[in-house]
C-alpha cells in the first residue's frame, strides 16, 4: 500500500522533504497556513522533478499524490511520517509538535527537522518527536541527523533508507546535532574575517570551494587528513599540527586537551574507519573521486571545474603533416567499467569531442553555434578494435568522406600509445539552423574550408572499415 | 625556453608541486636530505601521472625533466620558482629562506608552502618570501594562498595560473592565512566531540561528505546560504540565523558582534558576489553541480554516490509483455550539449547500460563476471531520429537479432516521453573470457536464457534500420 507523508510547514526544507516523499512513491499532505505555500512547495517540487531522477540510471517508482490541507487533522490521518519544518522557535514548537502527537496515528514518525533543539527540550511538555535534521536541498542531499528514542529512530532509519536518505543516528543529544556545530564553527570564524576585512565573502567561498570543500565531499575530515599523515598515518598527523592548537590560527580558541589518551581514541576510531585501505588506496581512491567531480562541475563552469575549462582552452591543439589531429588527450579512470577498460560509450565521447574540434577548424566554433547554427550527428558506427585503459594516451585523426553542401561525413581514427588503431568511429552530420531545428545551407566561410579539407583528402584510399554495417563479414 | 622550478623539501607537498610543474611542461630541481625522497617523490608523480592529465580532454605539455640534488646552489641554479615546503619551525624556516634568497636568481619567486606563518614572520631574518600555501593533493587541487609583497604575488599568480592554479591573493596577512583558519575552526570542534563521546571520526567524516561537504565543493559558505535565504536573500538568512550565534551551538564561543553594519557588510557583498544569477538560477546550477558529482562518485561508491548506488540496486526493474525493457530513467542535465539536447555519446551510454541489463537477464551479471567472463562488443551502429531533452523520460526496448554461440546481436530501440522512437542503437559483441581477453562459449545457463530470447524473437520482423550503414539512403 501506498506510504503517506505529512509536511507540517512548506518553506524550502518542508518543500525538499515533501518533494523527496512524492518522488519516492509517496502520497503526501502539506500543511502550511502561508496562502502561498501552494506556489513554493510547486517551485521546490519542479527543481527536485529535474533534479533527483537524473541522479539513478533507474526510473524512480511512479510519483505519490500531492494534497493541501487547511487543518492538521486532515494532513496527518494515516500518515506513517509526520515531519514538522516550522520556525525555529521552542514555544511553537511545543505546541505543534504537542499537537501533532495527539492528532498522528501511533504508527507514525513524528520528525522535527530542527537544526538546534534536542528532543529533551522538543519533548519536554509531552510530544513524542524525534529530531529528523536534514540539509538543503533535501531531495539531493542524502544526510539525515537521527536523534531521540531508539523505539523511532531505528524504523525512522529503515524509511530513510528506503527513500534513498542518509540517515546518521546520535550516540546522545547536543546543541545543534553534529553537523551544524561544524557549520557554526564556520560561520563565526568567517564573520570574524569578513568583520575584520581579511577576506570578502566570495574570498571565501573561494578558498572553500577550491580546496577542502571538493575534498570533504568524498571523505570528511579524519578520512582526509589520515591520508596527510602519509604512511605513518593518523598519529603522524596529529603529531605534526598537534601543538598548532595552542597557536592564534582561529579566533575561536576553546581548545580540548591534547592528551596521548585523545589521540589514541582519534587514531583507534580512525583505524576502524579507514584501516581496511592502505594509505595508497585511500589516494588514489580521493584522487579518482577528485578527477571525477572536478569533470563534472567542468561542464557547470564552477569552481576548480572552471578552472580546469579556462587553463584546458589556453593549451595547443596538436597538429600533424597529413589528417587533422582532433584529440590527444589521456583516458580517465572514471571511463573505465567492470571489464577494466574503456567503456564502449566513452570512445564516442573522445570521438565525438573530435567532432566538435573538426568543427570548429572549419569555423563551425562556439561563436557560430551562438549565432543559431550547428551541426547535428545522424548516425554513428563504432568498431571497437583494441581495448583501451585508463592512463592510456588517445590521439584521434580525422578524415574527410564527404564534406559538400548540408552533409559531413567524417571517420575517426583513434590511436593508443602503441601508435596501433584501437577504434574507428565513422559519422554523418547535417548542417542545421538551430532556430527551426531543420537543416539549411551553412555560411559560405565554413563551406570554403570544409571544400579544401574535403579536396585534400579526396585522393586519399577508403579507410578500412568504412561504410560497414553491424555484423558484416570481415 | 622552459621554465625551471626547484622544489626544496619533498614531502607529500613539495613531491606535490613537483608533480604540479613537471606535467605542465617545467623543468624540476629536487632538493631534499632524505635519503628516500626520491622513492617518496616518484610515488607522488605517479599517482599525479594517473590523474591530473585525466582531468583535461586535451594533452598537458610534455614533461620536463626531473633531478634530484645534494645542494642548495645547483637546485636553485636558474630557477624561475623556488618553493619551500620544509617542516613548520620558524627557526628552521629562517634558516632556508635566508639561505634561499642569497643563491636564487633575483628573477625568481621564492614561495614558502606554510600552513600558519606570515610572510613579515618568515622574512624577519632578512629573506624574500611569500607564503605560497597550496592543499594536498597539490596536483589536483587548485587554490594556492599567496601572501605578501604584491611586487612578487602579481607575478606569482600569473604563473600559477599557467599552471591550472587558482591563486587567492590575501589582502592583508594573518596567521593561517584564509583557508586553515576554517579547517582549524572545524578540527577544534570536531575534536571536542569525538572526546566528549558525541561522534566518531567516522560519524563526524559522514555528516560532512553527506551534506555540507559536497555543498561546498560547488559554492562555498556564503552563496550556499544566500540560497538559503531564498527570494529574501542574504539578509533574510542572517536574521533567521544570527540569534543561535548567541547559542551554545559549538564549544568555540568567540562570537562577533552581530551589528546592522556587519549584516550590510556581509549582504553586500554577497549580492556583488552573486547577484547577477537570481535565486532561481543559482538553486539550479547547486542542483547540477550537485547531481553531477554524486554521479562521479556513484562510479567510484564513495559518499552520496554510495547511497545512490544501494538505492537504485533496490529499485524495481521496469517489465513489458513482448520485447524486453532494458532501461527506463531520466535525461540529466549534464547529459545536453551545445546544441541544447542529449549529446550523441550519452544515447550510447545509456544503449550500453541496456545492454548490461539484457546480459544480467541472461545471467551474465556483476558474479558471472566476477568469475571471469563477460561479453566485449566489437561493433555498435546509432542513428539518431529525434533530439532528446533534459529530464525527459527514456525507455529502451530491446530486440535479440542473433544470439548464438560466442555471438550476441541486439538491436536497441530509443522511446522517449511521447512513446516515439528517438533513435536505434544495433551493437554487436563477442563472449570473452576476461583472463586471456579472447573469446570463448559463454556457460550452459547463460547460453540456455539467450536461446530463450533469440527463439522468442525469431518470428519477429526485421527492425527498421537494422543492417545500415553510414550514409546510405533511407
Amino acid at each position: 500500500m501506498t506510504q503517506k507523508a505529512a509536511i507540517i510547514g512548506g518553506g524550502v526544507i518542508g518543500g525538499g522533504w515533501a518533494a523527496r516523499f512524492l518522488l519516492n512513491g509517496w502520497d503526501v499532505a502539506v500543511f502550511d497556513t502561508d496562502p502561498e505555500a501552494q506556489r513554493k512547495i510547486g517551485e521546490v517540487i519542479a527543481n527536485a522533478r529535474r533534479s533527483l531522477p537524473a541522479l539513478y540510471d533507474k526510473a524512480l517508482p511512479g510519483e505519490g499524490t500531492l494534497s493541501f490541507h487547511d487543518d492538521l487533522t486532515s494532513a496527518v490521518a494515516n500518515a506513517d511520517w509526520v515531519q514538522e519544518s516550522i520556525p525555529e522557535r521552542l514555544g511553537l514548537k511545543h505546541k505543534v509538535l504537542g499537537g501533532l502527537s495527539e492528532l498522528a496515528p501511533g504508527k507514525a514518525i513524528i520528525g522535527s527537522s530542527t537544526s538546534g533543539f534536542k528532543p529533551s527540550e522538543l519533548n519536554e511538555k509531552g510530544a513524542r518527536a524525534i529530531v529528523a535534521h536534514p540539509f538543503n536541498p533535501v531531495y539531493l542531499l542524502p544526510l539525515v541527523e537521527l536523534v531521540g528514542d531508539p523505539v523511532a529512530t531505528q524504523p525512522a532509519a529503515d524509511i530513510l533508507r528506503d527513500i534513498g536518505m542518509f540517515p546518521l543516528v546520535l550516540r546522545k543529544e547536543i546543541d545543534a546535532h553534529i553537523a551544524d556545530r561544524l557549520l557554526e564553527a564556520v560561520w563565526r570564524e568567517s564573520l570574524w574575517l569578513v568583520k575584520d576585512g581579511v577576506a570578502t565573502t566570495e574570498e571565501i567561498d573561494e578558498a572553500i570551494r577550491m580546496a577542502f570543500g571538493i575534498r570533504w565531499a568524498q571523505m570528511g575530515l579524519f578520512e582526509t587528513y589520515r591520508i596527510a599523515g602519509g604512511e605513518a598515518g593518523m598519529k603522524h598527523f596529529m603529531a605534526q599540527f598537534g601543538p598548532a592548537l595552542k597557536w592564534p590560527w582561529t579566533k575561536l580558541m576553546d581548545v580540548p586537551e591534547f592528551t596521548d589518551e585523545l589521540v589514541d581514541l582519534i587514531a583507534g576510531q580512525s583505524d576502524a574507519q579507514s584501516g581496511h585501505l592502505s594509505i595508497r588506496e585511500l589516494e588514489r581512491l580521493r584522487d579518482d573521486n577528485l578527477v571525477g567531480m572536478i569533470r563534472a562541475l567542468k561542464k557547470t563552469g564552477s569552481g576548480a571545474g572552471d578552472v580546469i575549462a579556462t587553463h584546458e582552452a589556453a593549451l595547443e591543439h596538436p597538429s600533424a603533416p597529413d589528417l587533422p589531429v582532433t584529440a590527444k588527450r589521456q583516458i580517465p579512470q572514471s571511463w573505465t567499467d567492470y571489464n577494466g577498460h574503456m567503456n564502449e560509450a566513452h570512445y564516442l565521447e573522445a570521438a565525438a569531442a573530435a567532432t566538435d574540434r573538426f568543427m570548429e577548424m572549419i569555423g563551425a566554433d562556439a561563436d557560430y553555434i551562438a549565432s543559431g547554427k550547428s551541426y547535428f550527428t545522424t548516425e554513428n558506427h563504432i568498431r571497437y578494435l583494441d581495448e583501451m585503459l585508463a592512463g592510456e594516451q588517445l590521439t584521434i585523426t580525422t578524415q574527410v568522406l564527404k564534406g559538400e553542401g548540408k552533409k559531413l561525413h567524417l571517420f575517426h581514427m583513434l590511436h593508443g600509445d602503441k601508435g596501433t588503431i584501437t577504434a574507428t568511429a565513422e559519422t554523418f552530420l547535417l548542417h542545421v539552423d538551430l532556430n527551426t531545428r531543420s537543416s539549411c545551407m551553412p555560411t559560405d566561410e565554413v563551406l570554403e574550408k570544409l571544400t579544401a579539407f574535403a579536396e585534400k583528402h579526396a585522393g586519399l584510399p577508403m579507410p578500412e572499415g568504412a561504410g560497414r554495417y553491424v555484423g558484416q563479414r570481415s
